[in-house]
């Protein structure tokens, strides 16, 4: 015999839809600050208790996997604004700007992803941002802007292995936060150049 | 008062030195199979007991920390066989070629490093590696052959990035290895072409 699960009335529904919001809006900002943010900071920055914390999210991995994609979402939406029709390389020097912003923004909030979730999850959040990107180098490529003798899943992958470096340097204090668009910029669409052709800029 | 450090005989201090050396290589090759690996398994694998371990390298960071100094000793002096004289983009490339073989071979490592130590550590660790890239770079930028509007140590962190990017893609089942040395080469190439010049190739 079943037992049957207990109705909850719309309007605890929605105070639970309230109280989730509010965990992942102070988790995406805490983990953000600090990789290592625990679950009772977050708790106590989303005005609720560890217990109901734990209720939606039974363990802190949970809690990060959520935030990240929360983020990833939020990230995705804003670059609807980008604008990628004209020139792929034009196109791509706007998608790198504004994607560079992003990446900053949710650097230690990657870092404390990657510190709990498998390399193929967080591969899996980020389908949606990777899918555009894509999409938009495929168009170089058919367009004979960008090289086709590498696959476009490798130039996509060497864009964002090109970001990450920027947060690196950062961090090591090589690299002025200022310069990093431009530079990623310049070092991505040199990358993406064919043989035998001239790199722009 | 203090106590007197009870000397050890030199015939002690020898079967300690081989006892180390043994806990080490199998750490080295333990966790380049698995970055999970235990202290247990790798003593298993050394053939001591853990007790033994732990007398030497009081937690796993202390051991994962010494494989990867190992790891990267070796390896950097396996790197002083490669001609990095003449045409730089031609010793860049034999230095790509070896340098990858050590980052594929490691990767595992690597990765249980990083899941440990704090990035800082793991860059203090490559120096050596990292200066032998470094002092080629800066040869190739002062003789006009790899673009000099972009710094060093971002042209450094670049090719690195991209060899992480080729490992990443294997693991993800979107790079058949045998392909990764040339991909890796001909993007750092490009990438490391001035404004105005031809890519390479």
């Amino acid at each position: 015999m079943t037992v049957p699960t207990p109705q909850k009335s719309p309007a605890r529904r929605a105070d639970a839809q309230r109280s989730i919001s509010a965990i992942l809006e102070a988790a995406v900002a805490a983990l953000s600050r600090n990789p290592d943010a625990s679950v009772s900071e977050i708790a106590k920055a989303a005005g609720v208790g560890r217990v109901t914390v734990y209720g939606h999210f039974p363990n802190r991995t949970d809690l990060v996997d959520a935030a990240l994609a929360r983020a990833i979402a939020q990230g995705h939406a804003a670059l609807d604004a980008v604008d990628l029709v004209g020139d792929a390389r034009q196109a791509l020097t706007r998608l790198i700007e504004s994607s560079w912003q992003l990446v900053s923004q949710y650097q230690s909030l990657l870092l404390a992803a990657q510190g709990v979730l498998p390399p193929g999850r967080i591969r899996d959040l980020h389908a949606g941002p990777v899918a555009r990107v894509e999409g938009l180098v495929r168009r170089g490529q058919d367009e004979g802007v960008f090289r086709s003798d590498l696959s476009t899943p490798w130039l996509v992958g060497v864009m964002h292995s090109v970001m990450h470096n920027a947060a690196d340097e950062i961090n090591a204090g090589r690299l002025d936060p200022d310069r990093a668009a431009s530079f990623i910029t310049a070092t991505v669409l040199a990358a993406f150049t064919a043989p035998g052709r001239r790199v722009p800029g």
